[in-house]
């Protein structure tokens, strides 16, 4: 795919009704203003909403902190700047001298950052869903490319798949409490780890809904230590 | 402002296509499947660019880094339990006996998750537009109170205020090098502080903005530490 008909109204099949939009969104601060920071700003939230909407969609079984480590992924620095290169956008870039010198239009920075503003641009231009339009194919590959064990599996399953990979012994589930009234049991259950050493709480309607919740509150803690 | 009129269809004005969706989006993941975690995931990226273009449209002079800052600002746990408690979100939330007992639908964490996964249902019964009409109103007074010494002034003012209000000592900007083609000049300006002691290069095409780049950096760092 190419960003442009060789013309300066066009990026990735959409025509700017305001031109200066995209002009602006590939001007880098370097450059001087009014350069593409702001537009990134907006884009950025833009391209968050895009690329949301299609893993919920596509994802069904994935739990809230599937979908968000799997945007995460999805809209970093590195993959931002290889969709940018494959639209060509290094090409388009205005920059300073001193950024043009030093190559700047091949950093994965400044590449990530000029297509979030094009992306702003976009928005700007002609809307919220005919931004999408044009975005969704950039990165629709990469959505259904996701892992299956990172979104489609639960707590419990993703806890033990990551214990086996690295040969540590599979986890414990106690009971430690079950209350309530008959149709309002509450269950309390204690997930540990010999190694790493910890543990942690779940509460949950049923015994099973409780050891969920205290698998995923144990892989909250491997994925932040 | 109320959430209802007293129906289970309608949400702030909302009247929704699909009422599940509602029923879905104010059910705590203590009370059992279909909870309302997968919707908070994009009501979060939904109110993300919601309120980032409102920011955009409303602080035209705003730097990135001030608009990234006062969004997070206006969409933290706190602000939007405040939202929750206004739209009366704890009064139809559904929750699990155990979160029930301790008062679950007064904490501000629940609170502000079934808001956010209010406003995912929303957007996938309606679309983006209808659903920025519906929430923005929730948004618009605290947009507009962004205090201008947050968004409206350039970094060397920024930093000169934040110096003032300390009583620490102005900072001083060396011009360190000086280069380039005549028609492309490019200058690199050391911003230094005594008081923390601290500094920052910026480069940029002219000595203003150099200077701009130089105090932004050091903003950054006394925002970092």
């Amino acid at each position: 795919m190419s960003s442009t008909d060789g013309r300066a109204d066009r990026f990735a099949g959409h025509v700017f009704s305001t031109p200066s939009l995209l002009a602006q969104a590939l001007t880098h601060r370097s450059a001087g203003a009014p350069h593409n920071e702001r537009l990134e700003f907006l884009g950025d939230a833009v391209l968050g909403l895009v690329v949301a909407e299609a893993l919920y969609a596509r994802w069904p079984k994935a739990d809230e902190g599937s979908l968000t480590r799997a945007r995460a992924e999805l809209v970093r620095e590195s993959a931002l700047a290889a969709v940018a290169r494959r639209l060509e956008v290094g090409e388009r870039l205005v920059l300073g001298p001193g950024e043009m010198k030093s190559g700047g239009h091949r950093r994965d920075s400044i590449l990530s950052d000029a297509l979030e503003a094009v992306i702003g641009a976009i928005y700007l231009d002609a809307g919220y869903e005919v931004c999408r339009r044009v975005v969704l194919p950039w990165f629709e590959e990469a959505v259904s490319a996701v892992p299956a064990s990172k979104v489609g599996k639960d707590a419990k399953t993703r806890l033990q798949e990551w214990l086996q990979a690295r040969q540590k012994p599979l986890p414990q589930y106690v009971l430690e409490h079950e209350g309530g009234e008959e149709h309002a049991r509450v269950f309390t259950v204690r997930c540990i780890l010999a190694d790493p050493a910890l543990d942690a709480e779940g509460v949950g309607g049923s015994r099973r809904a409780a050891e969920q919740v205290a698998a995923e509150a144990v892989l909250g803690r491997l994925a932040g230590g």
